[in-house]
């Protein structure tokens, strides 16, 4: 990416026939390092959009006559789309595995086949944790400019897909401008379109209004919805006893209605005509959580499993028509209540991908609720939610602007990248290794360009020693030249390799502490050992007694 | 505390004979809130020190003839000193489990005798989880001002001790000034200043050279020191094949050591030396992981776990001494690796409480380690970690500035609380209660003044609504008037409560949505209720729609 504070140690690759994309990152001996990469091809116009990378596919099975175009379709079928092939490529797995995780419900490719720009990814368990990014305007707030700007800062960050939340003016135009200028699935709540088209009053919504503005939404290319079909009427009066009653803008839309109509939740009663528009296009169900814990008193209350079982029936409803589902989850939980969650959605859910809000851990800590769902997300990732949405620190304060989502994005990466890594995600530790290594030889620039933010490590560190030697010097400003761990480390290597140590026989034998026992023939004796020593310990300090172990990459002592 | 922009809402409050403080933050109904409060009396010169609340309670057991005044000497003896009594009244638990915890060495209560000034806290698996701060200068960075004014800006933020890990220049002075102002207790790493005194020159450290420094520390009235006894000569060669080594500095100055003499460390050989030092002034041992993983592919390698077993016994030694020790521990350790940290601690520590330093849950993100690490330090105080080591953004990179400290400190304050609600301590969730109800019902300053942070969260909501009528808006700028989910929740809970509601009967039941059946004698007939909900809908249309309910706290509509 042409970035020049990153001193363009950052390329984006595009490989065979399927132009799939990966970033490499160049290290400072010559070799690179792979990553996944979001942010997409540059150089275009925001007026001219992206490339059509998937026109053709998605013109090849018209002409053969399909119908239903959903990914799971295909692959009920046996088939391996183009789409597969791409994000088992990016996935670094096989194709039969991305096609029998579809085929059974466990992944979804949400691709709506009027996105052609868009680059195929995966969510699902079996598959790297994914983070959305949600976008979009309110009515107190933000242009169409400003929330093109924010998608494009969000996919730099690594949003793997976006949501358009917009509740304002211009929903229909801003959604058109975002989609075509975005590499990543656009996802959207459809009510709130549907509830402008009624003028604001809740109670005037119908499934006509509503199943319009799917279509409206779906041609345009959103990839998925979040229909919040499992808030039924009965299960309304359950919340009034919560602390934070119903926090879903689009749960307590659809509350609203159903008190004011006496009436069963629309969506829930026409869920199949529903399914008929979503399945012309490949939209995905995001099965919505509108009865989600908007606190910690409310966690893992009736009212929400209530609806998590609902939402388990309209997913086996969805896959009838073979359409991509997954289901949305809290919220706010405390940590001990997390793995019930899990547990409960993928048995509940027949193990469709779970896609929570966080949750946050405490709410104690607003203006920092960026880190306080960072450490609900990571845990319920690592028990196998596929797909987290970001928090930002102006969560329950303010709609957030672009450092927000940047701060957001970064916190939500650690998450997702923290649960890899506990899930024993296979590749996820080389870039912990690859960086950590860097550190420990001093290789500072390397370091900073494996990180996921290059530019702040780098100021960071330059806030102190900001001169250009410094970035070789084997010390920061933390502990200084003297009593820098990494350095002294280093010399203790050199001299625990030498053969009076490899001697030392087995550190857990209930011996002394000073000398080891000799444990097979050709070992020294204990004497010769100690002389061994003094020889050795004579020499560290004749030669100054600061060895200077040059390591790869350095250039100067 | 005078803090204008907080509008005085909090307030310190000291009870009872022995002043125990809390903070009571106001809220709008009049009623206050009490927290755990660090931050110390106010009004005093750092010149003048704080009031030396503790030295007649020292006096006491000094003219009694005491030679050993360990807390844990006295607990022994069945004695509740004023220090337990004072933490017990801050944790809100009887004097007797606090005895308790102490004798058996599950907790400690680290108060120097000759820091008469500090407000004795208590670190222990039973009690609310802690957070310890690090401030310090090195060679590269600070001075005595800015270190005075780092360790009341930490506790200001909540820090329950803080360690002075200076190692640059003019250490001892330093640290006075910040002992002469503390109101919480002191740690510091003795190894530094020993160093220090021989020049700089690692191999000229004496065990002599130390005992002198820990001397001159604990009579200054440091509490607690980290000593690095468990670096074993046997262990060095174990961390050869690391990726990042020894990153301890105690460890690698140690480790150094060890093998320019080819001699057992000498913290080691002569650690009961070091216990009759400490046991004059009740100094507590953090016995230090010298060995710590310093990244993820180091978690939980032999050379850690055979430092812990080091530890173990060393805990037993210091015991016999009644002298109180907590265990340092890692470091670097990803998710699924952090259980089986605490399990051999606790088991091969015999459950002296442990005091770990994060751990970061993945290494890629240097300028972000204070998330990195929220996360592992949640889950490791989850099960069962005393204290936490705080991380700031600058880790890796360089020495911290005042607003790094309070990045970290909030960042593990948080992860603090989260691991209190995860552990079911009592009274934890009340705060989360409380600012969760202010936050539904719009009483937008107690939702602030309720948080960790109450000006950063007033900030963030100003960025975008500044104007005071704001503050008791229903509605933000994240969803406007129009979309805020509480606005419409409260609505529709004052719908949910009519009796048609009440008698809509089991939500489980498998009845078909839209009528209930009729439960019993007393409710209404199926007729009826449609008739009765028929009617509650037009009076809610007739009523505009929008059924506005006044809430308490708020004024106007």
């Amino acid at each position: 990416m042409s970035d020049p504070a990153s001193k363009n140690t950052r390329r984006r690759i595009e490989s065979g026939d399927l132009a799939v994309p990966r970033t490499e990152i160049s290290l400072s001996d010559g070799s690179t390092f792979s990553t996944y990469e979001t942010w997409g091809p540059e150089g275009h116009s925001p007026t001219d959009g992206l490339p059509s990378r998937r026109a053709e596919w998605t013109a090849r099975r018209v002409e053969r006559g399909d119908t239903n175009f959903s990914q799971m379709h295909c692959a009920r079928k046996g088939e391996i789309t183009e789409e597969m092939a791409f994000v088992a490529a990016r996935e670094g797995c096989s194709p039969e595995l991305v096609r029998d995780e579809l085929a059974r419900g466990r992944a979804i490719i949400p691709a709506n086949i009027n996105h052609p720009e868009l680059e195929p990814m995966i969510i699902g368990q079996k598959f790297k944790v994914k983070v959305n990014a949600n976008i979009g305007n309110s009515a107190v707030s933000s242009s169409i400019d400003e929330e093109v700007e924010k998608l494009q800062w969000a996919v730099r960050w690594g949003a793997d897909t976006v949501m358009d939340l917009s509740t304002g003016k211009n929903i229909k135009e801003t959604r058109e401008w975002i989609l075509r200028n975005s590499p990543v699935p656009i996802g959207t709540v459809p009510i709130y379109e549907a509830l402008e088209k009624v003028g604001g009053v809740v109670e005037d919504l119908t499934i006509e209004a509503y199943l319009e503005t799917l279509e409206e939404q779906a041609q345009q290319g959103v990839s998925y919805f979040t229909i919040h079909a499992g808030v039924l009427l009965r299960a309304i009066p359950l919340t009034v006893k919560r602390t934070c009653g119903i926090v879903s803008r689009g749960g307590s839309i659809m509350a609203k209605w159903c008190l004011a109509h006496h009436q069963e939740n629309f969506l829930y009663t026409h869920f199949d005509a529903i399914c008929e528009v979503m399945k012309k296009y490949d939209v995905a169900f995001s099965l919505g959580d509108g009865l989600r814990p908007g606190s910690i008193a409310d966690a893992n209350d009736d009212a929400q499993f209530f609806e998590l079982e609902v939402l388990g029936e309209l997913t086996k409803r969805a896959w009838e028509h073979d359409i991509q589902v997954m289901i949305e989850g809290p919220g706010h939980v405390p940590m001990h209540k997390i793995a019930e969650n899990v547990e409960r959605q993928m048995r509940v859910c027949h193990e469709a991908p779970f896609y929570t809000l966080g949750p946050l851990a405490t709410d104690i800590a607003p203006g920092y609720d960026h880190i306080t769902s960072a450490i609900g997300a990571a845990i319920i990732a690592q028990h196998g939610t596929a797909m987290l949405c970001y928090v930002t620190p102006k969560e329950h304060l303010g709609l957030p602007d672009k450092d927000d989502v940047k701060q957001g994005m970064i916190a939500y990466k650690i998450a997702a990248h923290s649960a890899d890594l506990a899930k024993g995600h296979p590749g996820a530790q080389e870039r912990d290794n690859t960086l950590s290594k860097a550190r420990f030889e001093f290789r500072w620039e390397d370091q900073f360009n494996l990180g996921l933010d290059p530019d702040t490590a780098r100021a960071f560190h330059d806030e102190t020693l900001p001169h250009e030697g410094a970035k070789v010097a084997h010390f920061c400003s933390m502990c200084g030249p003297a009593f820098c761990a990494y350095r002294i480390s280093q010399e203790v290597n050199e001299l625990a390799t030498g053969p009076e140590f490899t001697q030392l026989g087995n550190p857990h034998a209930e011996t002394q502490p000073e000398a080891p026992t000799a444990a097979s023939p050709d070992t020294l004796s204990r004497d010769q050992l100690d002389e061994e020593m003094k020889k050795k310990a004579e020499e560290f300090r004749a030669g100054g007694g600061e060895i200077y172990v040059p390591v790869r990459g350095n250039t100067s002592s």
